[in-house]
C-alpha cells in the first residue's frame, strides 16, 4: 500500500479569483503584509499496487485523466510507503 | 519577502464526500487500486514582513482566523525566503 500526495495549482499565467478573494479578506482582517495568495488542491490517496514505480505511474495517469486540468493547472506527485 | 505554503486537510474523523466522489470517478476510470482519497486545500502566500518568525506567526494567525476551520480541519504551515 502506498500513500500519494498530489498538489494541483493554477499555472502562474492563470488569474486566481479565489486567491484574490482570500487576499482581500486577509487585508480586511488586518494582515496587510500579504502580497499574493494562490489557492490550489491537495489530494491524499491510498493506492494498493505491487510497487512504488507503479504507484507513481498510476497517480500521474490519474492526474492526467481526472485530478488536474492540464490547460490551466500543473501538478506534482509524491509517493511514499504507507505505514503497515 | 517570504513564501508560505499552507496545507488544510479534513480531520481524519470527518467524512469526506468530495474525496469519495473522486474515488468513485477514479474507479470508473479503471483505477481499482485506489483505496482512499482525501481532498484538501493548498494555499501559497507571499508575505512581506521583516523576518521569518513574524511570517510564520502571521500565517498561523491567518489559519486560525480565516484559512482553516478548526472544528473540522487541521493545517500545516511551512515558510521559506522568497527568491529576491
Amino acid at each position: 500500500m502506498f500513500k500519494a500526495s498530489v498538489r494541483v495549482t493554477l499555472r502562474q499565467s492563470v488569474h486566481d479569483p479565489q486567491g484574490n478573494a482570500v487576499k482581500r479578506s486577509l487585508h480586511a482582517l488586518g494582515f496587510d503584509g500579504v502580497k499574493d495568495v494562490r489557492v490550489g488542491k491537495l489530494l491524499e490517496l491510498e493506492v494498493d499496487v505491487p510497487n512504488r514505480a507503479q504507484a507513481e505511474e498510476q497517480v500521474v495517469a490519474m492526474c492526467e485523466r481526472l485530478l488536474a486540468n492540464p490547460v490551466i493547472e500543473t501538478y506534482t506527485v509524491s509517493v511514499e510507503e504507507a505505514d503497515a
